[in-house]
Order: C-alpha cells, then sequence, then structure tokens
C-alpha cells in the first residue's frame, strides 16, 4: 500500500524533502491567524507534515496563515506525487492547481459555497483536502476513490465531471438556483483555458454573462489544455493578438485624435511613431469583459497571498466574474514541468526520477498499431487526411502528424467541430480520418448523425478505448458506442479481434464509399504480428474460428479471443464443443453466417464490450426476428449491465462483470444447464 | 398546382404587384453587362418576369446588372410567397436574404465556388436560382424538392444542413480539401446572427482563424434567430457592449495618454470629458479580429449595389475573412416583416392577408398540451423551472415563460448547454424541464449521459416532434430517439398513447427522483380531454386495451390508436381477435407484463415510431432473451427501416413506412400467413 509518507522522489527547490523543523512551533489547531499574531516578530516556520496530517475537514484550512497554507501546499503534492506514482493517474494538472487549490479553500466554504472543477483531473488536491487524505492512496483503484470528482463520492464534490468544458454551464445553473432560493452562497467553476475551445464552454459563459447572476469562473491557464491550444481566445491570453487587429485599433485611434481640439495631427503623428505602446491598450480581460464578465488577473497561481487577497475580493463583487489565475502546469515537481504532456495522464513511475516504470509485457498498444498503419495507409493516398481533439498522443496521430504535418489538424476540444470538418473535407473527395476516444465521440453523436452519414460521407472515425477503459472510470468508458451508433443509416461499423483486424478494417475503411466507424480497445491486444500491406475485409462477412455443434459463441472485437480460450477450456473440461464466431461487422451484419449459425445450433451465446441495451447482441435478434430465425433457440446476450461502471484495473472490471474467459465460460454452463425450450414449453 | 405567376398578394412598396415593363427592353440573354453599356444613357425598366424565368442555371445571372438583379430579386420573392403560403415552409429567413443570394451569384459561381447555407431554410432563393425553379412548387411535398440544401438534389447543393452551425466547419474542411488539392476557388458559409451562439460555430471559427486559410464567412445578421438572441455576440453586433467594458477602455487609455510627451494630463483630461466619443472605437468587428478573421461591414444586404461591390472585393482577399450583412427578416412582404417569429417557420397562409388558412381539425398539438401542463404543475411546484434552446413557442414553453418568466431560460441555440445548466439547476433540489424537439435533443447526447444520468440528477426531458415530423424531412425527423437514449443508465423514458397521457407521464417525470424522457409526436393527438389533475403512472406498467388470444400488438406512444383500430378492423374482417398492449414505458419496460403477454401469445407484433436498429422493440426482444422468453413465437418489430426518411406528409410517410392502421394490419396479416415455428422446424 503505498503512503505518502514513505514517499522519497526528487523534488525541485519548491518542494524540499526536508522541510525544517521548528519543534516549538504551534501546532495545527495553535496556528490560526490568532495564534500567529501573537508571535507576529518571530520567522514561522510551519511543519507542513503536522498541519496536512490534521486536516481532516476544509473548514481547517480556512485558519491556516498564508506561510502554513504553502507549507501544507508542499505536503499535498508530495501525497500527490507518492500515489500517481504507484497508481497512475493526472499529475500535471493536479500539481499545477495544488496552490489554487489551498487558495480557494482559504477563502470559500465548500459546505456552503459550490466548487465546480472542470474535467476534474486537477482535483486531487482538492479531494486530499477535503475529508479524503487518509484514502487518496487508493484513487483509481477498484473499489478506492474515483480519479475525478463526483457527488457520490463527497458532499464536498458538488458536481461530477470527467468530460471537458461542462463547468460553466453547471455552476451558472447552480448559481440560477441560488438566486431563486434567495441563498447567497458563492458558486465558482474552476476551468483550464484549454478547456475553453470547446464550444459548450463558450455557450455556458455567453449566458452566464446575458444574465448577469453572481458567477466566479477561475480560469487556470496554463497555456496548454493536454497538447497546445488553439484559437482566438489564447491568443487573447498571450497577448499575441493579430497584426490586422493591432493595425486597425490604431487606425481608429489616430482617427479619433485628429478630432482633438489643440492637439489633432501632432498626437496623431506621435501615435503614429510608437506602435508598440498600443500593446498595452489590449488585455486579456478585453474578451471577458465582452461576454459582461468583470475580469480580474492575470494574477500568480502560485503566489499565495495574491490569490487568497483576490478571492477575499471577489466574494463581494456582483455580477459574473472571471479571476484569470497563471498556473504551471506539473509545478513543483520538475520531470512534470519539464514535460507536462508526458505528465499528464501518466502510467506508473519512478518518484525519484520520473521515470516510467516498465511493463513486463511490452505489445505495442492498439493506439500505436493503429497509428503507425495509418501513416503507412497515408503513402500510398494523399487524400487521407488526419485529424483529432486535442489528444495526438492518446489516439497515435503523433506518427501522422510527424509524417505528414500538412494533412494533419488537432482541432483542440472540440469534437463536434472535428467531425463537420471532416464532413466537409470528404465533400471535396478527401478521406478524413477522426481519431477519438470513444468516451467523447458522444459529443459529436448530432454531426456523425447529421453532417456525415445522412450525407453519406467517407468519414472514417476511429474509436480508440472503447469498452472498459479501466482506471479512469464512469465518465470514460466507452461502453456505449455501439448503442449509440449502430442505429445510424449508412455506417459501417467494425471492431477487430486482435491488432493485425485492426489493421485490415483500416484499410477496409478507407477503401469504403461512405462512412465507417472502428472501435477497439484501450491497451494492448494479444500480439498478432503487423501486416506490411493489410488486405480489406468484405463488409458483413464474419469468421468462424472454432467448430463445434452444441453451442456457438458469437463474439465481437476484443471478446473473441477470451471467448476461444473459454471454448477451449470448456472443450477439455466437459468435452462439449462450441463453435466460436467472431463478427467483425456490426453494420452491416454477417447476415447470412448469423442466419446459418441460427439454424445450426440451439444455443448461441453473444458477447460484446458494450452495454447489452442496443448492443451487438440486439442486433442480432432483430436480424432472426425479421427473418424469422428465433424458433426457440437458447440465445443469451452477454455483455455490460444497465448501470455506469466504476473505475478500477480493465481486468477486474471483466471479472467482475463475467466478460473475461471465466465470464464467458460460466455462461456458456448456463445456457447448457437450462435445456432448449421446445414449442411445446408456450 | 401553385404557380408563381398567379400568385396575388399583398405586397409591401418593395414588391409592386405590377411591375411597370417596358415592352422594348432587352430581353434576359441581351441584357447583359455589355448590352446594357450600350444602352447606358436610357433609363432601364427590367422586365423581372422575363428576367426570371429565363434563369435556367445560376451563371445566368452573372450576367445581370444592378437593376436586373433587382428586378428578379422581386420575382424571386414573389415565387417564395406563392409557394409557401401553399405548401407551408421558411419565409421570413428566405425573403431576408434574397437580395444577398442574387448579390452572392452574380459575383460567385457556384460551378466552381462552395456556398454552405447555414441550417439552410433560408435557401429557398438560392434553390430557385440554381436549377429548381421549375421545380419549386413541389417545395417540401412527397418527392418534391427539400426545404433545406441537400448534396443528392443538386450539384449546386454544396453540403446538406438543416441543424444550426455547422456550416463554418464544413466550409472549413471544404477550404482545407481545396489548398492541399491547390485549387483556389472561393469557400463561403453564410450563417444567421442567431446560429453564432452554439459552440459548434465558435468551435469553427476559432479554428478557422488559427488556420489563416481563405474562407468567407457571410454573417446574416437580422437581430434574431429564430426567437431573440442571446450573449456576448450579440451586443459586439448592436455595439451595447456593457459599460464595464467601455470604462476599462477609458481608463487604459486615460493612462496611456498621461505618458505622451508634450501632451500628457492635458489630453488625458480631454480623453475624460469626452466619454461618448469612445464609442467609436468600438465595432462589431472587433470581435471577429480577436479570431484573427479579416472584418468587413456592416453592409446593408438590402443594397445590391454595395453587396456586389464587396463580395468583388472579398474575391481577392488573403485569409479568413467576415463579411457582416445586415437584413430583414421577412423582407418584402409587411405581414412576414411585421411578425418574423410567426414567419419563420410558417403553416399555410393566405398570401393577400398573411392570415393563417383555417385547418378544419382544430384539436390543441401535443406541444399545447404540454405547454399549459406544465404551466399547471408549476403553480403547485415552485422547484419546476423550464429550459428551451431558442424554441420557445416551438415547444410550447411560451406558456410557461409568460406565467413564470423568472423559472424561464432560453439559452438560445445551445442544446449542449441548455442540458449541463438543467443539471447544475437539478443538483440543488430543483427540477428543470428541457423542452426540445427530438432530433435537436442530438446534440446533448453527451450531456444526457455524462451531466444528467450519471449523476442520477432530475432533469425532465420533453422531445417533441419524436417520429416522423413531415415536411421538414431528413435532418429533422425525430426517429432516432429512442436509440440513442434507452440505453443509458438510470432514465426513465415514457411515450404517450394520446394527450391525457402525455399530462400523467409529465406529473410522472416530475415525481420521479431521477431523470426522465417523454417523446411525444408532431401535430395532435386523438383529442383525449386535458385532466385538470392528472395522476401519474407506475413505472413500468402498460396497460392492455384490448384482449384477443391469436395475436398481440405491443404498441408504443402514437402507435397505440393505429394499433387499436387495426385490431378493430381485423376482428370485423376475419373474426381475429388481437390484443393490444400500450407500453408506455421504453424503460423501465412492463417487465412482467411483456413475459405474461410472451407466455400467453404465439404471435407478438411490435410496433413504435422509430427506428428499428436499438429501438423499442429490440428492448423487449434483449428482456425476451434475458428471461429464456424466446420460445419460438412469431415476433415481428415494426418501426422505421435503416434509411434516412425523406420528407413530406406525415400522414403518407406513415403509410409509405407501414406504421399507419392499414400497415399494422397488414403486418398482422403476415404474422397470421406464417404459422408459429415449432422447435421441429430448426
Amino acid at each position: 500500500m503505498p503512503s505518502h509518507s514513505n514517499a522519497t522522489f526528487m523534488p525541485r527547490e519548491a518542494v524540499p524533502l526536508q522541510q525544517p523543523v521548528d519543534e516549538t512551533s504551534a501546532g495545527p489547531r495553535d496556528a490560526t491567524p490568532q495564534a500567529s499574531a501573537h508571535a507576529r516578530n518571530r520567522i514561522e516556520i510551519p511543519d507542513g507534515h503536522a498541519l496536512f496530517s490534521a486536516i481532516n475537514h476544509p473548514k481547517d484550512i480556512n485558519e491556516l496563515n498564508i506561510a502554513q497554507l504553502e507549507a501544507v501546499a508542499r505536503e499535498v503534492r508530495r501525497a500527490i506525487i507518492s500515489t500517481v506514482s504507484a497508481n497512475g493517474g493526472h499529475l500535471a494538472p493536479s500539481l499545477g492547481v495544488t496552490d489554487l487549490t489551498l487558495a480557494l479553500l482559504k477563502v470559500f466554504n465548500p459546505e456552503h459555497d459550490r466548487l465546480v472543477w472542470d474535467v476534474g483531473h486537477q482535483a486531487y488536491a482538492y479531494k486530499i483536502l477535503t475529508g479524503r487524505r487518509e484514502n487518496f492512496h487508493t484513487l483509481r483503484t477498484l473499489g478506492g476513490i474515483s480519479g475525478f470528482p463526483r457527488m457520490a463520492e463527497s458532499p464536498f464534490d458538488h458536481f461530477g465531471v470527467g468530460h471537458s468544458s461542462t463547468s460553466i454551464s453547471a455552476a451558472l445553473g447552480m448559481a440560477i438556483a441560488r438566486d431563486l432560493a434567495d441563498e447567497d452562497h458563492t458558486v465558482a467553476a474552476i476551468i483550464g483555458d484549454g478547456s475553453m475551445t470547446a464550444g459548450l464552454a463558450y455557450e455556458g459563459l455567453n449566458q452566464a454573462g446575458d444574465l448577469g447572476v453572481n458567477l466566479t469562473v477561475v480560469l487556470n491557464d496554463n497555456e496548454m489544455s493536454i497538447s497546445r491550444n488553439v484559437g482566438a481566445l489564447s491568443s487573447f491570453l498571450s497577448r499575441k493578438l493579430s497584426k490586422r487587429w493591432v493595425q486597425r485599433f490604431k487606425q481608429q485611434m489616430e482617427t479619433w485624435m485628429r478630432q482633438v481640439p489643440r492637439f489633432g495631427d501632432d498626437l496623431a503623428n506621435y501615435a503614429r511613431l510608437s506602435e508598440s505602446s498600443f500593446k498595452g491598450f489590449f488585455t486579456p480581460g478585453m474578451i471577458f469583459e465582452a461576454f459582461k464578465f468583470n475580469y480580474i488577473g492575470p494574477i500568480n497561481g502560485h503566489s499565495m497571498p495574491d490569490m487568497v487577497d483576490i478571492f477575499q475580493q471577489v466574494k463581494d463583487l456582483e455580477g459574473p466574474v472571471l479571476v484569470h489565475v497563471l498556473t504551471t502546469k506539473g509545478k513543483g515537481y520538475a520531470p512534470a514541468e519539464n514535460n507536462p504532456t508526458y505528465f499528464h495522464g501518466v502510467g506508473c513511475f519512478v518518484p525519484e526520477t520520473g521515470e516510467a516504470k516498465k511493463i513486463s509485457a511490452c505489445l505495442p498498444p492498439y493506439t500505436e498499431i493503429f497509428g503507425r498503419t495509418l501513416v503507412d495507409l497515408a503513402a500510398k493516398n494523399d487524400k487521407i487526411v488526419a485529424i483529432t481533439a486535442a489528444m495526438p498522443e492518446g489516439t497515435g496521430l503523433n506518427y501522422f502528424a510527424d509524417a505528414y504535418p500538412d494533412r494533419f489538424f488537432d482541432v483542440g476540444i472540440c469534437e463536434q467541430h472535428a467531425v463537420t470538418m471532416a464532413a466537409g473535407l470528404a465533400s471535396q473527395g478527401y478521406r478524413p480520418v477522426v481519431a477519438v476516444y470513444s468516451t467523447f465521440l458522444q459529443r459529436s453523436y448530432d454531426q456523425v448523425v447529421h453532417d456525415v452519414c445522412l450525407q453519406n460521407l467517407p468519414v472514417t472515425l476511429c474509436l480508440d478505448r472503447a469498452g472498459l477503459v479501466g482506471e479512469d472510470g464512469a465518465t470514460h468508458h466507452g461502453t456505449f458506442d455501439i448503442s449509440f451508433l449502430r442505429h445510424i443509416p449508412n455506417l459501417l461499423f467494425m471492431a477487430p479481434k486482435d491488432e493485425a483486424e485492426l489493421q485490415r478494417m483500416l484499410v477496409t475503411a478507407l477503401n469504403h464509399p461512405g462512412p465507417a466507424a472502428i472501435r477497439y480497445p484501450r491497451g494492448v491486444g494479444v500480439g498478432a504480428p503487423s501486416q506490411d500491406d493489410p488486405s480489406p475485409l468484405s463488409p458483413g462477412q464474419g469468421e468462424t474460428l472454432r467448430d463445434g455443434g452444441e453451442a456457438v459463441v458469437v463474439a465481437l472485437g476484443s471478446r473473441v479471443h477470451p471467448a476461444l480460450e473459454a471454448a477451449g477450456e470448456l472443450a477439455k473440461e466437459t468435452g462439449r464443443e462450441v463453435a466460436v464466431f467472431n463478427a467483425r461487422f456490426i453494420k452491416p451484419l454477417p447476415k447470412a453466417q448469423l442466419l446459418e449459425l441460427a439454424r445450426t445450433h440451439s444455443r448461441m451465446l453473444i458477447v460484446e464490450e458494450n452495454v447489452v441495451a442496443g448492443g451487438f447482441g440486439s442486433a442480432v435478434l432483430e436480424l432472426f426476428a425479421a427473418q424469422g430465425m428465433l424458433r426457440g433457440q437458447r440465445i443469451r446476450l452477454l455483455g455490460i449491465p444497465d448501470v455506469f461502471v466504476e473505475h478500477g484495473p480493465q481486468r477486474m472490471l471483466r471479472k467482475q462483470l463475467g466478460l473475461d474467459k471465466t465470464g464467458i465460460k460460466d455462461a456458456l454452463g448456463e445456457l447448457f444447464a437450462a435445456a432448449p425450450l421446445s414449442q411445446k414449453d408456450s
């Protein structure tokens, strides 16, 4: 069990390993502002660890002075680095906002005030400081605390998050509720600059300004989302305004100056000479004030006194206010500061060095197979272009970006736009590939229906992290995509059993004259060797991988190999021979093959890593109903039940849900136990 | 068959009924710029009708001079008013952009250039002028031309639209494609100011500016979307900038002026005195230049010479450019100018007066039943709040807005934000009702999953226009909602058989401690009398409306009454007694009742107005499979097949798809023709 107190790592100066401790300094309860006032003339050296371990409730933080807050921040960082190095998680974002979190909790009281963390992967410090210090080492483990704020986990998590850019809308709803109920607490959204690129954040900001309610938006500006930022807001924040904007402004100013009595042309001439001096006119605030927000900032997100001071003032302001805070991603841990993209979401690492812990199985993950194969295909087809939504590394498109920078487009956290832009490209004869996590494609459902499939445009959607994603949990599982995509007309929809089949499906999709989607799991496959020249598949053709007359398992994607193993074991243990069919195609279904299997087998198990409701199995049932082939066979659908699945290792989640080899074997056992019904029973 | 030449209506001065015709004026082919140059000293009185009827290809427009363009615009308006008064449609938007359309077609050539109309309900003039004049009278009729641009309908429709705010993203994709292919045509998106409130438009604008490609965005600013506008962009366009914005700017300017040598404080004092003069600094362009667009405008969208001149110049500009055009919604037809909201999308009307044509059946539509019932319920529960996305009239929430303005929120065209804001309200104990068309809820799929259902928050989603919507066609049918919602855990999901049941379901939803959705059709129901105090239903309880042992129809929502009629006729005609079950609940299914029906009936027809794929029927099959109740009965799913359904009257579409009384009777006949299979057959 990892524990923060045992952690040893290589910190930057900001986090000295051995904080000098004044043995005579006050304990945490006495270290209130009052107590320190008595000792005003002493140099106070707070005991960070003692203070930290006494914070059992956020109200304890309110009583700390600035130096004590800073000391606690160091301890919080230790705890975060210790746990994330052992469990994996979102390191750099949480280190970046540790100081901000303490400043917020010094001023606001989460028993009354409402704090909504956007995305929430930066809320580790908040979790530690709001009653979850003792359990923080269970972060992202099965049954442990979640990697994201969750209302069900703590009364201090005021809104559950995971997907980007929801915080302003949710906080606005809370602020409206407060006003309707005639209450007066603070409602604050804490949102990163990257999340601001999403349309949802713009929609929320726009209406909040329009309504003029009391709402605090804390903009956590670290000049990056997961990767680099895109667009106008980013220009404003960095003051890298376009030359044209500055020029036009200067012209307008000159025109105005000429009209000034007594000064007129002289002044205008002066203005013309000193263009650089105009830069001072432009502040990041202008854009937010256009949204009718009161703008404050930018302030140093690692200066505790500044932040506490500002938040104190903000409490009394009327109307919507935006506090612009500058933070450093990974702050306080040199490896993360130096490589914030890598340490954004990271696996286990050695805290002393920041080096990744070696994983014994070193198969390349599906992500990499996809990325490298697309590069190969693009060499032969210059119509292939690739689009991602702030996830070049996460989707493996970084290889494509390196090889074909002119044909690669990172649109920022804008899944809607990614898909519609792809439709525009496809309408002109290009072959756009949109690579995105299954869970994030949920944002583009309408665009897939309305812009891509309705027009039958050849956009290829590559859904990485389809199925159970593991530690990121309920907000991130890709367990709905079959259900939200398979009913859309015109779509070709596939799931590979292994890495080589993913390659073939990519070729199939890119040869297909209409829209196509491929779903594949997070992590590694079975190690099928990479093909140099993968051949396309015939749409609607699955493959029988194992014969057997007593039952058939119709398996999809990542469940094919566990099904094969289950059938093998069953044959050994019981002598029962069970066929295994790799369906490959969710749409069009391998119709003829499935009907033949329905004719020849009285027991059928259909297994997929998607919710059963509206999933692949239900498509097979629809087919059988339409063809009059529901003939009294025993058919069982095995997939994810009608619940949101918690976080934990993929392997354990699959086991819990009965989706691994053992689960499939058990399900087959149950099918055999229940004899096929005959018509007489009814 | 309506024809524009026979139309008589009451026009404003702008559209004189009898255009003076100079019999000697040149015909359309001769009326080229060259021809008119020869007659430079004559007052030219173009024969609008003759010109108009000769436009068979958009290139004909390029040859017209300004006066001729204006004359043609008058004829186009006649044609639009004539057809829309007969067929219904989007009148005011199309009249507003008729002049703009002609100016665009004068300068740009849609054989090479790409024009993407946002939403597309304003593209009637474009359709008329690009080869569809002769068929325009078939607008929105079965087999006739669509009410929206469609790539399949014409090579001049460069991108299909219907839902708002896709145009910039699609056009950006086209512009990138052009540059990759080393071509040099113009790509232009024409988008209304209302559509700019949607996050998708912001995402597109943001990236277009970032990439710096040659892209023209024509902002059609009529100061309203369908209803009023919301937010920051709107403030900029109307120059109603916040006082704070102006004040801060003024302060910055004063500070700067004090530093000017020789002038210093004097100048600053001058600046302080003349606050109003600062207004001149602020132009609508500033916001677009922040997005790195070249801004041009605002220009008069009814001045042909201005527009033609500007578009000529725009052709040669480098980089993204935004042309801000001011138009009047309904321009040229007094009733529409005076009441643009009513004439946005309108049924048949008398062109002479603008009065709606009376429809013989005057039942209140579902929309009105919903709206009035919600007002009644809100009187008893002050936690009920209502949210719409730019559709107060369309959803019936206008009644609520009138009764409870403080509890009503129109968020603009922002379905994503609407749902997440509702989740925020619900997290604070409120009972938000989000009323939206089924097709537009597609935009909020992720928010329904991630913000509402995952957190089990009591948001009520009211899906108006679920099922076939009729004349608006493929982009607007609400035929996917069961498939994209029923697999989401925690959701209570219902569909009423009639108006009174809608009332009961609304009560049920608002009593339910978690998220709920109700889907109901466009138009009128069966006339079930309104209930003063509707009682809640038991979740998961359907009702048997008719007994019968030979088969059972399990019907959902709007298909319940046609099923009853079909069963009645069948009994009369053949003596076969068929049971009819009103399922009411898509989720949770009426499990016990359905299993009992499966036990007692060897033939089951399941009918719904949703795609079969992943629909209600497939949920019933999943239940039967899980319970081992697929016992060799004949089960047939009747719903919408795996295609995008075209436009046409609801009645005719239902007939074509076999979803009306006759279709249900026929399906039952087929079930009887095919005897139930026994186990022996397999």
